[in-house]
């Protein structure tokens, strides 16, 4: 059973309506009306030591920082803000007190920036390694709420930033390759990611996009998700992701940079999919913020994701369809 | 660092107050202003394999259900109903996929039960073990929150059901000593624990208690809270809480039944604070609830929760200090 799987049984034991839940399961936050206005955003995410960090080389306070931001980053995706955090922390018998320090004024600090409080939680030992779950709740105008079902086809997909950074730091991190200062970005892309807060917000606000989510599983398998909501198909180009540094680590590390940038996760960038007349708009607000942004294909109404890739006969592309390639906990065998 | 110094240091870096935070951290539940008349109450457990629970002898269903009751009582403890539940699960690779659908069954027949519903949450590998955290969303009319603040000196200290059942249970369980009917009730309150949701929710509706909280660490240390919160003092005398089957298993395990009674955790019960003009009340509506309730003592304008044990001279009876000596996940050397 693959994390897809998993999710779906459960989803399918317990499935309920209820009159305030406007979105389930199924999207990055759930949607909770608040009034006749506004609607609470929930989400929650585990890091767990070793699957998701190393402690040796992960410094604590930006560990408590990803644990907020990793949350924000899914309140982002719907175009809300962030409002209230609890935080579950496991530790290790004997953990050192210095470490919880620098863990907790990361995570402090974090709150501070994006506007958030912790407001609760619980802490528990841990037989093996440090465990952290954050949940967060946001708020937002309901009719602003940019859910995943949204894309139809026509709409351009977009991409904030640039995905494969994280994947890349991951690999420079576990390799012990940080030391050149050109692959700085890469490893803090990892290390400390950043929520796309105020970009998401204001394409929510200005009603320019048609569906929204943040990439933590990898462009493939996140565009798939929102393809497969929205009964649509996608084609992409990654060509115009491959920015520097990716390509040189990738030389480095000799690795693919298509791969990081189609499969791997946690970069925390937005996927949006916008009607074509709102391009200008969306070229404009993105540099008034100084993120950068890249079109990188189109919504059809065939089903799934095909990356265009040059033939080699050099006259045309072909189509190779990349769906749910990205990073998966539970990897079926093939 | 012991728990209530994570807890504090925590809680000091991240101060902050927020207009519609009513309680944050350091009660049950975090309170959060819904509308005028209504609050959200927000809570969040871990349950971690080998800490929490052992996979070996913990039934799958009964480990879905508990770590909603878990919350559900927390949910309780402030005079509130379950609404919405988040899970974010961590699953060792190669799990049994009849282990989660069985995990998954209980989990949605506690949601059924208690009358709320699974909104969302995320799956991740854990490198050992499983790891269960879960997130409920309660509500209730804001003037009917009952905090750990409020008690009062002259109140009287209740409980519901007999604590220590819990403790006793889960040694059976360690012990493989389960085979003796006479034992299943306690076994099964470690396993399958029964928040207190309708007592709780008509105590807080009928104005009888002025503090309240549930039994998780054990009576010694979670009373202790009330009184540290409501600057309070308590005498408690266990005696009455001596019920069958308890001595008998502490007789078999050579064990103290006191020691559970005061310091076993996760009992889930309920221990309150209410005016003793109100005991009647009490007495009856649990009664008609038929959940066994037992006043166990008072609270005066001292410090700390002391019991009372008869002296040698059969005479009269000393106080022993008692606060905080029930189950702390990070114990400091003595």
């Amino acid at each position: 059973m693959n994390e897809r799987g998993i999710i779906e049984l459960l989803g399918s034991m317990t499935a309920a309506a209820a009159p305030d839940l406007l979105q389930g399961i199924g999207d990055d936050c759930a949607v909770i009306r608040k009034n006749s206005r506004q609607s609470w955003l929930v989400t929650m995410d585990t890091l767990v030591e070793s699957v998701h960090f190393d402690r040796n080389w992960h410094p604590p306070d930006k560990l408590g920082r990803k644990a907020v931001s990793v949350n924000v980053s899914d309140i982002a995706a719907m175009g809300g803000i962030p409002v209230f955090v609890f935080l579950s922390l496991g530790l290790p018998a004997g953990f050192d007190a210095g470490w919880l320090t620098s863990f907790s004024r990361g995570l402090a600090e974090a709150c501070r920036e994006f506007g958030c409080i912790l407001a609760g939680g619980d802490t528990v030992r841990s037989p093996a390694g440090v465990l952290v779950t954050v949940a967060v709740i946001g708020e937002m105008p309901t009719r602003q709420v940019v859910l995943r079902s949204g894309a139809k086809a026509g709409d351009a997909v977009w991409v904030s930033g640039y995905p494969g950074r994280a994947a890349a730091g991951l690999e420079l991190c576990r390799l012990g390759r940080t030391e050149d200062p050109a692959f700085a970005g890469l490893a803090e892309a990892h290390l400390n990611p950043q929520p796309r807060l105020e970009l998401a917000r204001r394409l929510a606000e200005n009603r320019l996009v048609h569906s929204m989510m943040d990439l933590s599983d990898g462009l493939a398998t996140d565009l798939a998700h929102i393809c497969t909501r929205s009964k649509v198909g996608a084609v992409i180009d990654p060509a115009g992701l491959r920015m520097d540094p990716l390509p040189a680590a990738a030389g480095l590390l000799d690795k693919d940079p298509d791969q990081w940038i189609l499969s791997g996760g946690e970069d925390f960038e937005l996927v949006f999919t916008a009607p074509a007349r709102h391009s200008a708009a969306i070229v404009d607000l993105a540099a008034r913020l100084e993120v950068p942004v890249t079109r990188i294909g189109r919504i059809d109404d065939s089903q799934g994701v095909r990356a265009a890739r040059p033939h080699p006969d050099g006259n045309h592309a072909v189509e190779i369809d990349i769906s749910f390639s990205g990073y998966d906990h539970f990897p079926e065998p093939r």
